[in-house]
């Protein structure tokens, strides 16, 4: 994109006046579109007809700190949530190399073939320092990026996962007002990000690849806990043998857990993203579990037990922050350590010390 | 114990006035301590030379509930401080059924003839739901509990593990001051109860049964990644073939997990409780550990952090009860979770309502 030009973009579009390639109203768009000064009203207009400039540029309002994009972005969220919540959203996650572009890339395309509209968001917690971000290369889904009925958006960068998964849950809904029925949620696996995936999303899937011990590692980390299928990845010609045992594994590791609230069985699946063999299955299999969910209401239930999380979530954090980064506080806290560490007092009559140069501020 | 007479101490001894069997003196110490009106003072000191009655009585007023006794217990827990510290804490936990009784009944006793003092605590958040609390029954360690330098309570009833953790930390205190130098705390793992023993002490040990697959469990809940060592109990005659196996196997499962910060490798060991066989090499290697973190300072860290931990955790606690059972706040997050599900807030959104709330109050 060029450098804005310090010129307003009315005296721009106004220097040609009754220029024989742009009418009155095509010049009153452009000058719009340049200044980007577009009520919430206007955006969520378009976004509600599913147009994605306007839904990319909500979701730059979402991600912008600034605090009057995040007023617009707060009223425009609003304005789209009764449009929203009509999606099925599928939490995707498995190490760096087992595939989650590929795999996205057909997986998606397949999506859109059935006649969907597929939004891929991203919650990467590490983009911010590594300034790369998953996602960020769009060429890894080079078929998905050209249809119009697919949007991927890389993971916002933020300081925190608590910041970044705030921004995700938003930009989800405006995906859903825009019409985007399905929605996959990449993450890499970073410390909580698989946690905090998992708690956005209906359906979790953890990709996998044919490897001796792997499971023991799904088990440690809590993942295996979480997933509704377990998918084999690169379970290509000569590799067969190898994606067997792994879902032998694999299916072994899942009978250590007791059965889902959601009265769901995981499964385990083999595919290759690559050959394109397997994708239709998972999707059936994904269709099946949200049959068997919507008819016990354990969708809704679950969706209304994520509300909770993140708003008591929202809540604790905030009362934490506005605690810990108090200047008395924060000088009193570091004197107390001390004090604990001279046996002078103990960590509960710290706290109740703390708490109450706290109230009396 | 005979239920307490209405009359006061007082008028019951002096009732008898110049009796041949109590010096005015002696008559004084009853009365006082049927009254139960020591001073902190005349605790402290009593405690500080060991003496188990004062210790009983002052782990007493530390599980009490009354504003009154929690003040005393402070008191108390104050003066003890300067005095603890020197002893090494010992978390044990295992399922029920793996001999823990009968463990720390060998266990203590080879302590004792080593010349140690040891004290047994436990945390055990269901006994105030089951009435029935671990290390409640005694005669199951019918030997320990005779020894002069052994020191056995059972677990403080709270209504929350938060609870029963202060209770037990300050306990912890109120032994060390009293010189007893190893401190058992048991725990039979329910819910989180042994991350939070985890949290109070300096060694951590696992005991298992032979069984195969068992290790997974462990793996599950992140228990595993806690151990210290991994005993594996009833290794008697007739079950060897299981233990070595069992042994082999949990090696394997140690190795899952990344070199500890302590810099220790986690030990597996064999032993029979019941038969008194390979007790002395876990506290050999108690001692190895010991060693080890105090050449390079983990110990005294690791300490450090715990009581830090203990001080953040305590005020989030304060600061989210305080909220939460705010009664405008119970109407408020009522209203706002009704308006979440239907479709007319967001959780973020509902979450700066509740707090600007709050702020106003």
């Amino acid at each position: 994109m060029n450098k804005p030009s310090k010129k307003s973009a009315l005296s721009e579009s106004g220097s040609k006046p009754g220029s024989a390639n742009i009418n009155p109203n095509s010049a009153k768009k452009i000058k719009s579109f340049r200044r980007q000064k577009f009520t919430e009203k206007e955006l969520l207009d378009q976004l509600l007809k599913g147009d994605k400039t306007a839904l990319g540029r909500g979701i730059t309002l979402i991600e912008s700190n600034q605090q009057k994009h995040q007023e617009r972005a707060q009223k425009l969220v609003e304005g789209a949530l009764p449009h929203a919540q009509k999606s099925i959203r599928i939490g995707i996650t498995g190490v760096p190399g087992v595939g989650k572009s590929t795999f996205i890339e057909a997986f998606g395309s397949h999506l859109i073939e059935q006649g969907k509209r597929v939004a891929v968001l991203a919650v990467d917690p590490t983009s911010s320092v590594s300034k790369g971000s998953i996602l960020g290369d769009k060429t890894r889904m080079e078929n998905l990026v050209k249809e119009e009925n697919a949007f991927i958006r890389p993971s916002p960068s933020g300081d925190s996962l608590g910041g970044v998964a705030k921004k995700t849950r938003e930009s989800i809904i405006l995906c859903e007002a825009a019409g985007f029925d399905v929605l996959l949620i990449e993450t890499v696996g970073v410390g909580q990000s698989e946690t905090t995936v998992h708690s956005m999303t209906d359906f979790f899937l953890l990709l996998k690849l044919a490897g001796a011990g792997d499971e023991l590692q799904g088990i440690k980390r809590g993942i295996i806990e979480m997933a509704d299928a377990i998918v084999i990845n690169k379970a290509d010609t000569g590799n067969e043998k190898a994606a067997r045992e792994a879902k032998l594994d694999f299916k072994r590791a899942l009978h250590l857990y007791p059965p889902k609230e959601s009265e769901w069985t995981p499964k385990v699946l083999l595919c290759s993203a690559l050959y394109n063999s397997g994708i239709s299955e998972i999707w059936e299999l994904i269709q099946e579990y949200q049959e068997l969910v919507k008819k016990n209401n354990y969708f809704q239930h679950n969706r209304h037990e994520q509300n909770k999380f993140w708003l008591l979530q929202t809540i604790n954090e905030y009362l934490k922050n506005r605690f810990y980064q108090n200047p008395l506080i924060k000088k009193e806290l570091n004197d107390q350590l001390k004090a604990i560490e001279n046996n002078e007092t103990t960590a509960f009559a710290a706290a109740k010390y703390l708490i109450k140069k706290y109230d009396s501020l």
